[in-house]
């Protein structure tokens, strides 16, 4: 992966080797144009979640998402902390457009333990948004499959994600498979 | 919650405190018999893992859930202790026979940070089991009961699981839903 020499190592929300090691092979998705997962366009840099991407249009991003409300730089900075205090749990990656210096695309593997299948993990894909202006360029594709390419390499037993009816086909290009007889239920205390 | 004086809180994958801390109007399931969430039985103790259960039983307990293979009592400590590092994230909470020191019961929340909903956490159940022997006697009910108070108490926005069909029933009892349009879909890279 390109590093950008004006950041340093420890602003990362994970060590940015790991993607850089991830090999062409782990890839499953088809491309077009000469995108390719570790290099998504000549202004687009994918990488780890930066402390600054607070000023980089992160959380204005995760708003087309869902809500996210009014959070402070210091409480950014408070929750990345936490999440990278957590060893190997949150792998938040993100694609800046580094022509504008915003964040245009993010998607989250988090790992969690178990002591089942061996004390192996799982992983899941969480919170997966492209700028909609940035919308059909392939960087959805280019997200998802390094974050399943990297739950490969993390050894995690599988990987898992929910999702709504409309963004099943895109899953499938990843061979995310619909599961017969498990059923998703949720419990909800506040949106 | 009774705390066993033979016991350093140390060994407690998290404080105990705050299950005694739950209050009654947390709970949600109907009990019979006398039976209480905190209280189950007579010589059952509910509580957070510790690292002594692993000479309690615990991991032949998983076995009924699923496979866990050969795990080492070193291997055993070293998973422990990575999801005890793992601040705020692991309550891995049993019900231990204390007639035979043995856990016959167990079952998982686990919360993950996020930066959406103003930073807030979503928390999963996982790997609920009950021992065959025990089983009918509401300690599946107390185990998710807890896990749900517990959740709400850690400013959890929403809990969720996947279950298998005949089990929905079961999460009926918590007001967990079946989400309509919302898919789970899966990927495993081995069992
Ligand atoms: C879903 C989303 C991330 C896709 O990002 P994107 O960058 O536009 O997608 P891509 O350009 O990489 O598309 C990859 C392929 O998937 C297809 N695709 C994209 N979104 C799709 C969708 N929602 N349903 C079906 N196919 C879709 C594209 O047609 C494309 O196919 P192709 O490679 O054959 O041309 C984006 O639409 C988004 O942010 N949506 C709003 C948030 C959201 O719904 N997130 C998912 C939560 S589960
Ligand atoms: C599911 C399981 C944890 C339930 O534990 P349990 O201690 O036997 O359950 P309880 O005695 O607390 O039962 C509580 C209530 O749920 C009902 N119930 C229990 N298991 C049920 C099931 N699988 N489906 C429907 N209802 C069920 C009981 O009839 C009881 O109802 P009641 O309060 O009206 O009498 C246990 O059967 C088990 O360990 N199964 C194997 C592992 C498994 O399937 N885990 C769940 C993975 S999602």
């Amino acid at each position: 992966m390109a590093q950008n020499g004006t950041e340093s190592t420890s602003t990362y929300l994970y060590d940015p080797t790991i993607l850089s090691q991830l090999e062409s092979s782990a890839f499953h998705a088809e491309y077009k144009d000469g995108v390719k997962p570790l290099n998504p366009g000549e202004n687009f840099k994918l990488r780890p979640l930066c402390l600054e991407d607070f000023d980089k249009g992160y959380l204005q991003l995760l708003g087309q998402l869902t809500s996210v409300g009014e959070v402070t730089k210091e409480q950014f900075e408070d929750r990345f902390n936490k999440m990278k205090a957590c060893d190997d749990s949150y792998y938040v990656t993100v694609i800046e457009d580094t022509s504008v210096n915003q964040v245009i695309g993010s998607a989250t593997l988090v790992k969690e333990q178990k002591f089942i299948h061996h004390c192996s993990a799982r992983a899941r894909v969480e919170d997966v948004v492209v700028s909609d202006v940035y919308r059909g360029k392939q960087l959805g594709k280019v997200l998802v499959d390094v974050l399943v390419a990297l739950g490969k390499k993390l050894n995690c037993y599988k990987i898992s994600l929910e999702c709504k009816d409309h963004n099943v086909k895109f899953y499938k290009i990843f061979k995310f498979e619909a599961t017969h007889g498990q059923n998703y239920m949720q419990l909800r205390f506040f949106d």
